[in-house]
């Protein structure tokens, strides 16, 4: 049994090393505050949930006794009036600095046992990311500063959480927004974050430029308008030294695009996610003084958003069809697609895998994630039952 | 002081009245499930939360040891898909019958200590109705059917809870729309309820018609789509008997009514409401089969009725002004206006009283309820704080 080679955690040096009374340290793995991972990385645990001064998604690693920690992502807030928010969140500095805000899920990656290793949000090894993370980055960065950790956005249409186009990516890559140091979690500043990402050939996220923070806000508004065409999501605004609190600021067109994917799974759709959506629209409406066609415009384009991807929905649960997510993984090693497919199944995602098939030196796996609640939910009202 | 004068409800007795060990009793008074009215209704209890086999609001009367039960009303389901909804529901029984679901809310009237009083849904004495509503039924009818309860919608413009001008009322009206016997709530079929509601001249809601379920649906859609285009709500869908439950089903232009109302206040919409009307117009359209003109009047309206008080309330507050509802409240009695704003503050609803002017041998009210969450929220934005 594997579970027979995994030493127990050493509390008193964990709550050492945290600066936590042992205590406490035992509180939070009977809360289920602090938990260990599964598989081959049972040396490696996760805070989730209400951790004392920890984010959400920071990882612990235990090497033999010596601990490290990977400081989950912060959330950044959100500028409902893009240019008082500046005024307020920046006054105090002369410029800022606006990245792209790409469309993707964000992973963390460092080094372990000789090989690069991907966490999810949630502080989560996933498969499928730390195999593709492989050819996306090279290992000299991370041996040469053993002490940072990268922070990109995976993006691409191959992968199972957040499936996009927009970028001309063919399968999946990762674009590096922030290196951060391991255990305290300070980010480099914006440009020796840069500098170091250029030198060691990773991608970024593009860097649109340091805007002087009077006329940030209409720059921003332009850029934002460009991309909004371009379906892509939005922007995130630096203090260029990574002292202050970055904000985000996206774009209709992205809002829209989620409501799009969530209203086709109608009854798996959160109400605090259409909520959030629709609010943002109001105040970007209002910031941009807009006339009465392009008002016009936005009502159309929030209205389609939600009923077409439901009505599309019901006609086809009519016609007998099913619905579903589907997306492809692409992997070099075949094991991996059976690995993600159990790391899903771990969180109660069942998932069906389809055609497995090679290209090139690789195998491109069709996975289908069935939509129960929003299939039954039609089948339902489709059959004449009534809604509560 | 008043409390001297209240006897203790009679357990015992209680119990069995409504056949039940008087220990649960006991257990519905402790929980809060079964609760005395304050002020000069102290012999009425309402039943709120789960109480067993009652629906909620259900009132208990105690007449000195003798009780009288005034059934909560039924929550009615909606349809959401109307043909198969009405096959599935009413395919057992050969017609239906078509009334006008009104926009107001809804009372109860008996007649108690030789006055009528009107009961909110919840099971509390509006001052409010209950002065209105002896000008609006009169004595006769509850004294000559001392076992029956009025149900009726109140409605028109001066009123707390939904004002609505659609109906062509000045003020306030009711309009029956259920009779049913006291203790057991059985409804008096819809003919002979219609019937004896002529004969004591007591407004009703218009009856549309008996449709043989066959063709209910295209009959019904067709009345729907002439109710939208008046700005009024839907109708409910009857078995004559009453004995099958009926069944609702509401036009797009009071789904989007509705939203207009609540997104003037954002902050307080609760997401559940914006959540429930976009599914319905989601159904509607797939049901409908509409064209695509017809579609993008429908995405059109649902948007315009989210953003647009939305934008409207942030450019008010930006400008200065408080938004708040404002309505008025009509009485003979002026006593009534002091009672009813004492009542809205018993449940934490705060409202200031504007001007109260004279009209014939009546009083017209003023009354300001403040949103000060959207106020807050409005101000903190236009401020440059984020959203978290």
């Amino acid at each position: 049994m594997k579970n027979c080679r995994i030493t127990e955690l050493d509390i008193e040096k964990v709550g050492e090393f945290l600066e936590l009374p042992p205590s406490k340290i035992s509180e939070l793995i009977e809360k289920g505050n602090l938990k260990r991972n599964w598989d081959e990385y049972y040396d490696i645990y996760r805070f989730q949930g209400h951790a004392p001064h920890m984010e959400d998604g920071t990882v612990l690693i235990d090497h033999h006794g010596n601990f490290e920690l990977v400081r989950g992502f912060p959330k950044i807030k959100r500028a409902m009036l893009l240019e008082p928010a500046l005024l307020k969140n920046f006054g105090d500095i002369s410029s800022v600095a606006v990245e792209e805000k790409m469309n993707g899920y964000n992973v963390r990656v460092i080094e372990f046992r000789g090989k690069l290793i991907a966490f999810t949000r949630s502080g989560h090894v996933c498969p499928y990311s730390t195999e593709r993370v492989q050819n996306f980055l090279g290992p000299d960065f991370f041996r040469e500063n053993p002490d940072l950790v990268v922070y990109g956005e995976m993006t691409g249409p191959e992968n199972p959480y957040v499936q996009k186009e927009a970028y001309g990516i063919e399968s999946l890559d990762i674009f590096v927004f922030d290196i951060r140091h391991k255990n305290t979690g300070e980010a480099l500043p914006v440009n020796q974050r840069r500098e170091l990402a250029e030198k060691y050939e990773f991608n970024q996220v593009r860097l649109f430029g340091n805007f002087n923070i009077n006329s940030a806000s209409s720059k921003i508004t332009e850029i934002i308008k460009e991309l909004g065409k371009k379906g892509r999501e939005g922007v995130v605004i630096k203090d260029p030294a990574m002292v202050l609190q970055p904000v985000k600021y996206t774009c209709s067109e992205s809002n829209c695009s989620d409501l799009r994917q969530a209203f086709k799974f109608y009854n798996e759709a959160g109400r605090d996610y259409l909520y959030s959506r629709v609010i943002r629209e109001g105040f970007q409406s209002h910031e941009w003084n807009e006339s009465e066609e392009d008002f016009r415009e936005r009502c159309m384009r929030l209205g389609e958003s939600i009923l077409n991807p439901m009505k599309k929905t019901i006609g086809q649960v009519e016609s007998g069809e099913r619905i579903a997510e589907e997306f492809c993984i692409r992997v070099k090693n075949k094991e991996t697609i059976f690995k993600f497919r159990d790391y899903l199944n771990r969180f109660g995602l069942y998932v069906a895998l389809g055609e497995i098939e090679r290209r090139g030196d690789e195998y491109v796996a069709e996975i289908k994630k069935v939509n129960k609640s929003t299939n039954d939910k039609t089948l339902a009202m489709l059959e004449g039952q009534l809604w509560s």
